[in-house]
């Protein structure tokens, strides 16, 4: 019957509260944030520009901005960090993106280590962070453009790869397009894939890997 | 420096050895199957028609055929099936692809339990496996046509979830692509997607992720 | 003969005054909208900004704003509401669409029960409105993202679904396009579909088929 | 609860059973007609070639083919027709798909009146007609290449209107998808719109709508 | 040789000098304009916003703004108009295209008689013009949405037609893609096809045909 | 009223009665031609393979066959032939959409000059036929891959092109998309755009223009 | 080995340090400029807007805006110029994006001679610069809209083209992707492509190609 | 003039004779091909299949046959090869496409070195080639599915590089639209791109830069 559709597993299982700003006018978000951080700790703004972080702090002052990552983190509370989750971004236009990854992963329990910086133009950057990779419970490949960082990473590596695409490029990129197309038909093994510029989706999920 | 890529990995991790039959001559078969079956045991070879399976057991006898799967296991070893992997198919026309899957997974070592026609169409039909659903450690969640089970799973469960869109539909479906895009959009957390009929990458990440 | 086209059909059927305000001058609302009102009660300015409300008040005092829907009801008059309309909308995001469908049904003699915020991705909030969706005549379903909605609810009742797929989402939602596949390959019998962001038109056929 | 979810509704609504054979195999339909047609009367199955009507005549000789709808109708039997649904269609090429809409419909209990090649470069043969469109209480309109018959029946008449794109066509009509984008952008209003050759789909919708 | 490429052909054809202003800025505008009208009457400068205007009259004050065309017309001097060419458009928000077109085909000596608001959604609008259409030696056919206006006319007259897409429309009129892919797929004959919204190369291409 | 609409204007403008023999079946073609034929003379029926000819000529021996156009001409008899259209296509694959032109608009009583193999990639050899071109009353160009031949052209001739693109070419033509775009983006004016393949459609209104 | 790997090979072969400035920030260009201008002479800072280059001046007086090329050269050099690259452009909007790769590679040591406003609509402006192209050791084709130039100059040469698409063009051109489809489908032989508006790009392996 | 068109050039370049045979008819093969070996040594038939083979060997018997290329090599003559251009390609499959630029540019005087199945998802392959990347003066890198060879390669190297992306793959490869789209946005500098499975355009143009 239809009690067995559990809606309150997500308390238990430290599923974190997370508010979508993009479109959402100041009157919403003041409403709806102390509404949600009075009863949970660690609420995820996500998307939040400059002028979000000004509404949300008026409405709940305690609450911390992560500004590359575009993350308002709304009553802050300590968490302890497991294991291991690497977000590798292949341009600096990429960070917003990957940030949003890890800033999530790392809300929510997990240790992340970033490395920025390492598109495949200049492959030597990447390899040099190999024994970062291979220690790794689950990577976070972030990348526009070709998108060709996550084939390279998830031939490096064996545990999950989570791929990224981003918007950011310009013609053919398609707002991310390539990218994403670029990851689906990886011939590397152990990748999937999430929607363009969904940093907070991947992090989520490299969590809920991590932890298991 | 170079010596820090590890080109043994694979043998170490489980990893199987795998042939992509598709578009490849019985000549190309006949040479490769031996090759590899010679030092590995539960070499896969996936979209094998039956005349793949004709032409492989002929050069190597020691073979098995699953024929939905459309996967010959040549030379076939027992293996210890750990965790829990649950393949959840929307239709019977998405069985081909759930079946590459859940076989794959089960030859590298996990535990796998089937849940088909399962469309949300008649989502009464879904939600009495949700006792499945909650204890498996990932779900593989397979759908042509409009893809919809992919996030109705991802709604219910909280572990990760591979989705897997497949050719499945005709006219709008585009081969996939309307599968495609309902999954990379799916406003359900802890899901990430694969390309289009990509069973075998859905049950070879489902395995990495069961066996953390 | 031609004069079998009848060009009065419509002042006899009830069917409402309709103007497409977005990307009109304010001059030709200004000049538009009293020649219709004077003729007719009910006359709907649809996609109406609140300056497109400030100019329609100038000019003709009797009407009304629905900002969620962005409606301006010009020359209200009662009207007889007859039958049921359920409107179902997947996130808050869609519900100025779903309001435009709403409004409009309500206008012109439909009862309309709302049904908001119950996208897929917590199939428990859809399900607990079974009773609702039971005895409606004609359900119209609006959700962006991967629009789900419309097959779960299609697979639910047996009265005739009119799908909407919204603009809501970014990357691969590709404004609106990767809902209004996901509609158009729904494996529930009974629904068809409109235009992306297209309420007014659901609306409006949801009455003709609720007036039947 | 879960108990609210009416599995049995088919049964009281007179929802036929229905076997989509596209893609199916003998063996599949061997099995799955007579369990359907010993349970139920009227069982149809769609897009069904000469040769799956020979396989369902010799496991279930009471059948009746309707060649042009290619329609497999399996233990037949007389129903009560009632209202009246129009399909229309354009070119003599989209009758098959048009014929799957009116077989479908006819089966399950509506009267229905075709009009058929009445596409709009001679717009004087549908206007032929309008005495039968004026008096519907739904019209399906069939057509492939730009697909315009459904805008301007849509003009014509005040009651639903169900477009079916049809992938008759070359070159840029890109199997139908011209068509689709015509009727999903009509503006004549009470239109919705089904998958490219969904026949099936759109007789049966105008059918929920007709017997309402 | 080289010398049978007749460079001068225009001047004896008749044929204006155009200036397309989209993108052009204020300087290249003031530089490029009194050059041109100093050899040459009635030199058309297109896609002309109000702001363009005032900087052509301010270095050329013998020009005239047609402001619903967009067309600045500079240094205007009378011309013989011949023959007859028909510009019907569907709706209102086409007429600025309509009028980019018409406006274009006066310029360069013709006669043309303008049909809006004649869209396949009241096909009785249009019909009340037969005489005029018949009559007519071209006509050019613009509309937006899906553009269904082209195949109308196609089917009623015998005389070339030339189809312009707009990009009126939302969602999936895709900038006046659905328009276009409706007039490429039209099943009347005698129709070709221009870019969307390109009224000046339709009046110039009606022109020619009009003037043989 | 209705009869304004003149069923019978393409009897006394000598257009051709037309069949389009893709997807008939023999039967069918068996059926129409003789009852077209009886009454009109150069009956076209378009897309013919050999295996139609056979049939058409068993069922109507007075028929000639133009392998190259696809072209079957059905109780073929003497037209006048008037003005000047000049057929240039790009490659030697090319030559069946040419001709399907070309034999369309020779039929109904024009004279055509044929230039083949004039592709850009060796622009002299287009160069050499400038008197040729330069003399027609409208020019057709055909051309798939990059399709630029209609640029080229448009840009020496001052008459009305009307451009064909063909389904020649691999990889990113597309079918002849590729080519279509290019000819609807020409810079060149007086140029307009056919169907992808739809030679007959040019080569009848470049009838339609060279008759005025 | 990883040694193997050269990172220093760009310094030996002179290859430009490069800022992409598009979407970056005034305070990112503010820290990196001067942070490279510092070790390297000649740094070229392309997609720069008045404001970027108004940013650059300030952290590092010595530089020299190429406003048409929307390039900065930063801390700018002598350099010996050596063979011969023709860059041609189509329109008069295209001349941004020939600059890119003029100034390019003319900062980066090649003679370059621009041939401006040689669309194909006019074939007799390009064939008089037939000498210069004749003698190029690469020629760089810029083009928008139907990018035609880059097929009638691959005919006219013998040495490398890279062609070069733009964004400039409304309706189908798509931002470039018509001239990028023409490009790529061009029946000219040695003929290479790269992404849309990518100037730099081909200036830079137009430099590599002239260099060797 | 005119007479500044050079058709001769090919013969004195050196530019081979070739023949596209796909889609060409045996006759047409027979017809054309002794009329071109008649006068030039080492004509190419690329995209000829065995049966294209046989009939050529029928009608011109000096000639060789490349399998893996799919290339007949007619009246072959020893040509001096220079430079050096590497040929490098991701998978097996792509390999037909590798051969077909290999083998065209060796015919046409370059020394060729072949570096085959070093996809990038395990990246060490590629590496141990450094050397002879390092030392060519161009490569050319076919890959198809995701295409992140060419990225990688152009990255390691400091010659020009040309990418080929190839129709292998399955799903959204699109039929090698995913490499293309990759290579088009690669992030490395110095590459440019052909057509899908173009591998004669880009050995073709792999010699013309070897041999400046
Ligand atoms: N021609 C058709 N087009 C689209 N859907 C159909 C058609 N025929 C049957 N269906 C749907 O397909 C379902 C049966 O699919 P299956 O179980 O695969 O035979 C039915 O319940 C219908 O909803
Ligand atoms: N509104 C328009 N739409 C399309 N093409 C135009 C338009 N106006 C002018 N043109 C074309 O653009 C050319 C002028 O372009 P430009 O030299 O950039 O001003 C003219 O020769 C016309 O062929
Ligand atoms: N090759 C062709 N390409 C495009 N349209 C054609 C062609 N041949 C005939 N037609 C059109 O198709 C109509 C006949 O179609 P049908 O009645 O199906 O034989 C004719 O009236 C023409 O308008
Ligand atoms: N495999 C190939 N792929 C692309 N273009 C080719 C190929 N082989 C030959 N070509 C081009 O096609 C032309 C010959 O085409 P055709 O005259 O149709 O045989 C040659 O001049 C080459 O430019
Ligand atoms: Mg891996
Ligand atoms: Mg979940
Ligand atoms: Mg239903
Ligand atoms: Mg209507
Ligand atoms: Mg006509
Ligand atoms: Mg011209
Ligand atoms: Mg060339
Ligand atoms: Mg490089």
């Amino acid at each position: 019957g239809y009690a067995k559709i559990d809606n309150h597993r997500s308390l238990r299982n430290g599923v974190p509260e997370v508010i979508y700003c993009e479109g959402k006018s100041p009157e919403h978000i003041r409403g709806i944030v102390p509404r949600l951080a009075e009863h949970s700790a660690n609420v995820l703004a996500t998307r939040a520009s400059e002028e979000v972080y000004q509404v949300i702090k008026e409405v709940y002052p305690a609450c911390r901005y992560n500004k590359s990552a575009r993350i308002v983190l709304v009553n802050p509370q300590p968490v302890v960090k497991k294991g291991s989750i690497v977000v590798a971004a292949a341009g600096t236009s990429d960070i917003p993106v990957a940030e949003e990854a890890a800033a999530t992963a790392e809300v929510i329990g997990n240790n992340v280590k970033r490395i920025y910086d390492v598109g495949v133009a200049g492959i030597h950057r990447l390899l040099e962070y190999c024994e970062d990779l291979y220690t790794a419970n689950v990577v976070v490949a972030v990348a526009g453009m070709e998108g060709a960082l996550a084939s390279v990473v998830g031939g490096l590596v064996s545990c999950p790869v989570i791929a990224v695409p981003t918007s950011i490029g310009y013609g053919t990129s398609f707002g991310g397009v390539a990218a994403l197309l670029s990851m689906l038909n990886s011939c590397a093994s152990g990748l999937s894939v999430v929607n363009i510029d969904n940093g907070f989706g991947a992090g989520y999920q490299a969590s809920l890997i991590n932890q298991l």
